[in-house]
């Protein structure tokens, strides 16, 4: 059982907070809109809204639509920077990409031509990400791709976690605005991989498989509890925790600073993992989308779970 | 004594590792320029570098040149913020000013015109501090400027605390460029307060003139340990640590989050205050900037010292 | 008589015309909406359209509602950048604004942030015609306004051309966009005279009072037909002729380049001046504009006459 | 004999305006560099300057050097415009394609992100010539490339005019940047043919290959000399003039209409064609480019023309 909520007094109060962050959640998702730029996506019922805790001892609670699959997205680009983190270094990493938040949406072109140096502002948005594939694509060769995915599964203690095919193939398919940002990276030297090799990469990463459960034990992961194995270096970790804060919500990444002040990536399939470092981590799924690409009811939830519960790192 | 540092083996262990942190500031000290726009920020001694620990018991551990009085300058927004938040309350505030990191400069206008609503997208750069200023002119009057300087001594626990007249007047001379801000923002009609009258109170509290003691004592009011008193609430205290973690730094906010992980504000000249939430405040004095105008000395001293002191919060 | 336009028969010819490109006009007018930031430019009629051609022997051809006077507003840019020209040279000019069209709102400040060297794009933005007077003020001082003053008269023909107290009041009242212009422009060092003093020079020659015979006989000034007295050099009255096809028409020049082919001006009040070179001038006024400033009916009532007399310079 | 030069005193004042001229040219090619991005480019020599005027009765004056074949790049622009316009109609052309000049570098990607509607600003840039080019391939298929060659050719009256291979193929191996703009294009549902396909057509247009009296009749074509033969309607080219004014130049353009005051295109490899409506026709080759992408040589050679021949449309 966890420091936080130790006992079963512990769980059935987590579980009581869970339950009624869900109602507040549930109250704003008629607000959002699912993803429509591929059927898969546009397929999700916009009233779903789950979510799952999972603390240090392995325990989880959830409530909700918790049983819906759903695809990691750009919840992705956290694990595929760790990795590049871990296998490349610091020092290589930040030579592609930098480390500042932007006001841009998450797929602009805008920075890239303004930069300077002329690199993506950061890891979280599409062309950052782009970069860090390519650099692992041409550093470990496309075969890192299954690095990845037992990174992803290691952090989700789940074989299953899988990419999905139609979701990976649909993208592939009509991802015109991240083949435009790749070839941009390509002409400023940032990108030396291939580029279909690297979009390649890429959209497989956006296409893995997961649930609430498995998300919550990514977020777990991250927060690296006392005590938990650590296959991954600890400041590497933070590393990665600290782009969350700054840039993990695509452009509402300072209001959900504010609001819930603790690290969370989101994904346009209505994903939210979010990380209270050193206790627990959250898995959310609610597809109905804010304008910027977060899970309306998702970011609802986890605001009113922070407050309740007093995880803010500030 | 601090949790942290009990007894006179945690100060002594403390003291250590600021002296060392100070001679890792120090070798880097030579790569900034001071700033040179108003002759007494020109003034400053290049290589000057000092710091200051507080904590909770209200010792203080120094390091430095900690003797030099120098003006907030940008570190002031936090603390008009913290005022425009707890005399006026958020929804007042975030009607005038976003929540979002940009990659832009801290006097840039660029967004200004390109922001869907039109407002400055944070109350970090200039155009978003002007605003928080414009709205405590406008709804307490020119006169609420004492609340600010009182508000600033009870946090530096220093009556001495006072605008610095020759910075002041040479702001207001040479400050061109935040009167545009300022117009541009009248025109918006995000700014509603008399333009001058706006003015005088930002450039009053940027000439607000402290020490790395006081900027210590200021960081630990924000740090807000348990059992602190605590004038301001809590929860408005946690949300201008989540802003100085997205936007404190001017465009080097990602690294430093990335870097250090620890909410800190910098000014251009040389200020930088740390916050360790629940544990304790930095103050720190190096006026030699980097490009992006933050202390490129104290920034290194804060890494040096976060990292070997374990303070992130991620 | 004209050389276009000779005996009785041509006289016939160009009245036929101008009441046909009218009619045109007059069918697109409601699709304009009149400028509303001061009141006397808000109680414009939306529906007047009136015109006036002007002839190189001393006729003029007139038709519409012509009796209206109305305001200069932008068109005064060309006569205060061909006096700048003509007293101060070309060198002086262009080392303050630059001679590039732009993509940008005629009020935007955006590219002055991104220019480099950091300086207007051109003269006929509301930025670039503020340098050119603070020019006007830095090296011939403010009573140069009459110059300019008297070269509106001269090319008007007429010494009732004076400035409306009303119209100027109220700009300089609500000017807070281009009084945030002028103090970027003072930051930047591109305007050395007084803000205020350049604003008012600014805003008194938008504020010149003029009707459609005044601004066809500044439109034939600046044809300079052979054999017209010429107070200005040739090669100066080509460049101020250029940039009006380049960038006279707000972010609409592009597209009125295209479709009538002849340099031409335009205000906020609904004036347009247009120029066939060597051959005559024509005066607009049309109060409804369409997004960018334009006269609607104006533009259209051009289009249909450069197409119908063949006056395309292309 | 042409009206402008009749006889052969008209001539040999053409010839010595023409060498004056040339001479002046000669005096800057040292400040610029030929392009370096494909290597028939690079291999240019950068002390090469010559220029051919075509009068309407068939005769052509020459001088400097004029040998040298080189490829048309943007030039380009202009006979794929004019065939888009012919073949398929303004409407059409500008219902993908906007009118207006810019301040941006030709390969700009910012303003497409910025525009509303989302469309190339015009198609003198590459966005916008990539977009024509598109519909041209999506309209009248990849053969109608064959119809763009017979264009060039009839307007160059040369059946020599073809692609030149190695240039092809070396644009198409490094066209990062066009093959961005070009999926930036299919996202925004601009361009709606391949995008292979279209690159191909347009890599193919950049990479025809003439000299200097091909490139001057070409210019004479597009001045439409009365009695002219007129395989293209007269109000199309007359557009393609305009656009040639506001943006023919790369961002010098307006630069370009001050100095010289006619239309004229340039392309990266130093070719320059330049039109005097209704009077003839000018091609230059001067393969050192200012920063702008514009021949050196080839501007300053024209502005000494158009001022000693009274050339300026203005």
């Amino acid at each position: 059982m966890s420091r936080d909520f130790p006992g079963e007094a512990g769980r059935d109060r987590l579980r009581s907070a869970l339950e009624q962050a869900l109602a507040e959640g549930r109250r704003h998702v008629n607000r959002g809109k699912v993803a429509a730029y591929i059927p898969p996506l546009a397929r999700a019922d916009p009233d779903a809204l789950g979510a799952a805790i999972a603390l240090p001892g392995g325990e989880v609670v959830a409530a909700g639509d918790c049983r819906h699959p759903f695809t990691l997205q750009s919840v992705s680009k956290v694990f595929s920077l760790l990795l590049a983190l871990e296998r490349l270094g610091p020092g290589a990493v930040f030579s592609r990409v930098g480390m500042e938040p932007t006001g841009d949406p998450f797929n602009s072109v805008l920075r890239l031509e303004l930069a300077e140096p002329p690199r993506p502002l950061n890891p979280m948005i599409n062309a950052g990400a782009v970069a860090v594939c390519g650099l692992l694509v041409e550093q470990l060769g496309p075969g890192s791709f299954g690095e990845l995915v037992e990174l992803v599964r290691a952090a989700a203690q789940s074989g299953s976690v899988d990419v999905d095919e139609e979701v990976y193939l649909a993208e592939k398919e009509t991802g015109h605005r991240n083949r435009a940002l790749a070839y941009f990276l390509k002409d400023l030297g940032v990108l030396r991989a291939g580029v279909e090799e690297t979009l390649d990469y890429y959209f497989r990463q956006c296409a893995l498989r997961v649930t609430c459960v498995d998300l919550a034990r990514m977020g777990l992961f991250l927060a690296a509890p006392p005590g938990s194995p650590a296959p991954v270096c600890r400041e590497l970790i933070r590393m990665v925790n600290a782009f969350m804060v700054t840039c993990g919500m695509y452009n509402g990444s300072g209001e959900f600073a504010v609001r819930a002040g603790i690290p969370a990536k989101s994904g346009v399939s209505g994903a939210v993992m979010a990380v209270v470092p050193g206790r627990l981590g959250v898995g959310v799924y609610g597809p109905a989308l804010e304008s910027r690409g977060n899970s309306v009811g998702g970011v609802e939830l986890l605001v009113a779970l922070s407050r309740r519960l007093d995880w803010s790192v500030f």
